[in-house]
């Protein structure tokens, strides 16, 4: 079973995104709320949006499984005020589950989170835990994405290593859930969003992670480190002599045991790198497709975030450890995804 | 000649960080200003410092010569104002250039800039274009340091590719000299120095030139994005595809004639990767030595910043592009070295 651990509903219908429009202008114009009632959208709608873009390629491509989250970019923390966050993730999380609901074998459900920057961050941190605890708990969700600059851009937060971010670790652990760690946009003009503050983003939570002992607090807490972890695995001498000069433990032991990357990086040389230099259990097939990149390219003449065909032809990966990075681990980070496979195998079985 | 593009003065006499820290202190507690004069440093000082740090690294590893420029975290634009950083800038400079001229066979220099952030960001750009022609002009220097975030850590600034930066790029271009585009330190809790916003800052500008027309402006112009282009080299395909996405033209064609990436990337994996991508015309040999990591790696016996030991073992490379790696490019790209390194053989002849 070949799973995407990193998939976001890029191509949900427009009503979604003039809904979010309304609700960021009336805030900003009189403070007003916008119900999430007025948003309408068909199943029909969103059957569509699905099968003619994610489900299409899933088939093209060989893959099986997507994890599904709303789009990164969009959750956009820093608008309006905690109430417009929250708001805001409960209409996205809602519209995943209802894909992952009409497509069970094809999507599993990743929520965002209601963060917000400034004086709401402690608070939006609590309502986050709540967030997760509803979508996991009522509605099948796996996992979360964790924005680690809730400021779009000008990362005015402290780290994720802070204790004000406990609360949700709390709940990931009880729930047993990961968080792929994923900035949303970015405002800031001199840090362009996917091809800066994205690659930003996973270095910076990469070196938080070094700095602290986080896990030493959360043994059992995982978190995914998206598009190849950034700069990370290419300059893997720097974070393993940085650990050294500072008496600190080595990264296998230091941050392996709970951290994850992914294999959103769109050439064949750079992912030889990744799995070459991350070991095979730390590393989960993704493509992010329908996402920041969807152009062919001339040399392969696969789309470039066609990860899948380029690892493919990576012919130094080992059988076994092809296994762990294209499902396996997956399904041992995400250990609610399993159940969510075997529930909906059951349904299917009691249907026929 | 093996040419290290990219070493700082580390390991500058403790006089100096001491003025730094009254001339910081002083103008946050009155606004008063300390005189440079106030900085004593013997010659027999500085040859210490260079000769049991630096230069003994170079003997042992078999490099020629470093381009040598202030401390890059050191130069901290955010404190104080305009006035601040261009004494500040002064004093560096000045040191650098005696360093120089104390080891002209070894050391060639490279200045810092007095740029300053917010709203003395324009006047700080004219002062850095008087510094530079007054390095350059005055004492031999051959390139500079150009900080992408004067904020130091929050990106409050435009992109490089802002005409703001117009003036300095005019003067680069009449002395033609390049810059090397280096962050300073980040004092944002969130994104740690050396091994974040450093590699942080190469990414961000990376995608800035990519979606600008500044090299159309400035046909001559040339950067050099140290620590092997942060995460550039490892998402080539990432840029490539996006490139393709806009409509742009490809990377060669936009960017290569003006943009080149130094090799402080500190294991052999990553280096494999940015001389197998990046086109050897355009890779710089550099080790930033002394600098962010200073271990030995037990794997290999080498420092970790021993690029020079990790380089030499990759087969891969061919002697033609070795040897415009380790210095040809260099010679190129800083074409006021040359001129300043048959200046010091004619000295030296003339001196016999």
């Amino acid at each position: 079973m070949i799973i995407d651990c990193h998939g976001h509903f890029t191509t949900a219908p427009p009503a979604l995104g003039k809904w979010r429009e309304r609700q960021i202008a009336a805030f900003e114009e009189s403070g007003a709320r916008v119900s999430p009632d007025e948003l309408r959208i068909h199943d029909d709608e969103l059957r569509d949006a699905i099968e003619q873009g994610q489900l299409k390629l899933q088939r093209e491509r060989g893959t099986d499984l997507t994890l599904f989250s709303p789009g990164a970019g969009k959750m956009a923390h820093h608008y309006g005020d905690a109430e417009t966050s929250l708001v805001w993730s409960r209409v996205s999380n809602d519209l995943i589950a209802r894909v992952c609901d009409l497509f069970p074998d094809r999507f599993a459900p990743v929520c965002q989170l209601p963060q917000s920057p400034g004086a709401a961050l402690a608070g939006s941190v609590r309502a986050s835990a709540a967030e997760l605890e509803r979508c996991v708990g009522e509605l099948g969700f796996v996992g979360c994405l964790l924005n680690p600059d809730p400021s779009d851009g000008y990362w005015q937060a402290p780290p994720l290593t802070d204790r004000v971010y406990y609360p949700l670790y709390e709940k990931m652990v009880e729930l047993d859930v990961p968080a792929m760690v994923h900035v949303a946009m970015s405002r800031n003009d001199a840090v362009q969003g996917t091809c800066a503050h994205y690659l930003n983003g996973d270095t910076a939570v990469f070196m938080q992670l070094c700095e602290s002992d986080l896990f030493r607090d959360f043994p059992t807490l995982r978190l995914i480190l998206p598009h190849g972890g950034g700069a990370v695995p290419y300059h893997w001498g720097r974070y393993r002599g940085m650990m050294l000069d500072r008496g600190r433990p080595p990264l296998e032991e230091a941050l392996l045991g709970n951290v994850f990357f992914d294999t959103c990086v769109y050439h064949r040389r750079g992912l030889e790198l990744l799995t070459d230099v991350i070991p095979a259990a730390n590393v989960l097939f993704a493509s992010e497709m329908i996402g920041a990149v969807r152009s062919v390219d001339p040399e392969t003449g696969h789309r470039f975030d066609d990860t899948l065909a380029q690892l493919d032809a990576i012919g130094s990966i080992t059988p076994e450890d092809r296994g762990a990075i294209y499902g396996g681990n997956a399904l041992r980070v995400f250990p609610r995804l399993r159940d969510r496979i075997n529930h909906h195998e059951q349904q299917r079985e009691a249907a026929r």
